[in-house]
């Protein structure tokens, strides 16, 4: 391009541009029913609906349902999904820039109305393939992987859509075994480039510092939360929430990950006295420094109806990021 | 933003760019039926369909005809319009990115689904309110406006939209008389920041130097064309055409426009004898030096199953400057 003319279009962006903060962008990447809608709601009911701006980055489907009958990929695959654009929305909303979003209807499988979004002081971007590529990475201030154990995930995404989308389980589990293999291939390597992996499920210790992984055949109904804390990114200090009197609620160990490389992991138990869990979550809530006087979002560990306390520790942490991120901007 | 955020979105950007020629933008505003897609047609002909992105601008509605009956104005106010978002895509394509455009099917009055669109070498954005704002204006290389005598485009309008779009003639007069204080509040200005106004029609010869208007009750089958080409960008060398002998095909004169400025006019007569018009693209089509071998491309000119010398000398004008400017990018 002529210099002249860049820089005409830059004088006149500027020119538009008011001098509002740059956003703050939370990137929220798993598989189908992982539980990344659930931990968005409680963020949003932390923050205040009117300062996040949600995107679910599957609108960006390359083609619609019957399109893809006769197509050899899933919606997992990259290929199925416009990926360059989905990279140039992050980058516009990372500079602050409002979107015009496609917008896909799970109901009808087809293409509606594209969507005006508008870039707010936090961002949260969630979705199948929110960090397949180094540069939807980078457009992430902090970035979380949702990593439920197989088992758990398999009942999530039965429950959900035989429930909410007019599937047979029998669909459902014949759909799981069809994805199985892009599942693999394109959604659970981008655990490897979050900053904060969060594992609910019934957990079993780790008996040799390593990963703990779930018991397949555990009660799903009182969840606990393992936070993988990468050292990519200043975590909170939790040094006074993690005491010898907590244990029984939160404890924190170094252990390597899957891959080898040491990381801390951060286990809340689910099955913890409430009260005790409770006292974790209010030193945590003070630690935000957002006045003594503002009492907890009740939206926090909200799920089905119900509360779970690891979901809302795991909500206070990431609040802590966005909020830390937001005062350095 | 975080100046290593901005390094790492910049770095990874890089890594998805291979060394490609930036598109040449030419943008075309002007009133409904004013002829933009006519002039366009033959610019891709010439050109090379695979060579050019066509880009209407009036895809940017933001409200569908069922929510616009409920609002005060017309598809003509920018309120109207995502204007914003237009200017997003323009500076997106002229820096060489794709767009997801939106899609608005004017049968219907729906937005439908949206469109994946390449930026090709030569990009051709088209529309009501492409040179709007400083920043459109700030995206296009070469800028034209459409400005047809009123009554001319009034007549074009009825043909169209009671022949193509299903409506009748006193529909469309109705439609014309309310969008008129639009028309001239938003869609007539963009003529004063166009590089080239174009104007066809059946026109008086300017009598004291000013800029000719049209015989309001002529026939309209032989359109003539004016071009005012402002100083704005540099010109294709006619001297080898404005012979004493084409004088009657073609002549240029220094006049001043409507609003006192100096601007050169090239009239390009509708009546004059076609192998002498012809002799003048001719001249022009050598002038742009694409080989003696290279035949003129048939749809140069080409209006409703006609040929129109004024419209092909237009088109040449426009690829010239078209060419130029792919040859210094």
């Amino acid at each position: 391009m002529m210099p002249e003319k860049l820089m005409e279009m830059r004088r006149a962006t500027w020119k538009n541009q008011a001098a509002v903060p740059r956003p703050v962008i939370l990137t929220i990447a798993g598989d189908s029913a992982a539980g990344k809608t659930t931990l968005t709601r409680g963020l949003v009911d932390a923050l205040g609906a009117q300062n996040v701006t949600a995107v679910c980055a599957d609108d960006y489907h390359r083609y619609d349902r019957e399109e893809r009958r006769a197509l050899p990929f899933t919606p997992l695959n990259p290929a199925c999904n416009y990926i360059d654009i989905m990279e140039q929305h992050l980058q516009l909303l990372a500079a602050g820039q409002p979107i015009l979003k496609p917008k896909y209807d799970h109901a009808t499988g087809t293409f509606g109305r594209p969507v005006f979004v508008e870039a707010r002081r936090f961002i949260i971007v969630e979705g199948l393939l929110p960090l397949h590529t180094r540069l939807a990475q980078a457009c992430a201030d902090v970035s979380v992987f949702m990593d439920p154990p197989e088992p758990i995930r398999r009942e999530w995404k039965i429950a959900r859509d035989t429930t909410r989308r007019g599937y047979t389980s029998d669909q459902v589990i014949r759909e799981l075994e069809r994805r199985e293999p892009e599942s693999a291939e394109f959604i659970r390597p981008q655990r490897a480039s979050a900053d904060i992996v969060v594992r609910f499920g019934p957990l079993l210790e780790p008996t040799d510092g390593a990963w703990p992984h779930a018991h397949e055949d555990a009660d799903s109904g009182t969840l606990s939360a393992t936070l993988l804390l990468r050292p990519t990114v200043s975590h909170p200090d939790l040094s006074s929430v993690l005491t010898e009197e907590n244990r029984r609620a939160i404890h924190m160990k170094l252990i390597r990950d899957d891959d080898g490389k040491p990381v801390d992991a951060l286990h809340v138990h689910g099955q913890a006295p409430p009260q005790l869990t409770h006292q974790v979550e209010e030193a945590l809530w003070r630690g935000l420094g957002l006045g003594h006087d503002a009492g907890m979002p009740s939206g926090l560990g909200a799920i089905n109806g119900h509360r779970n306390e690891p979901l809302a520790i795991t909500q206070l942490i990431l609040v802590y990021h966005l909020l830390q991120l937001a005062a350095e901007h």
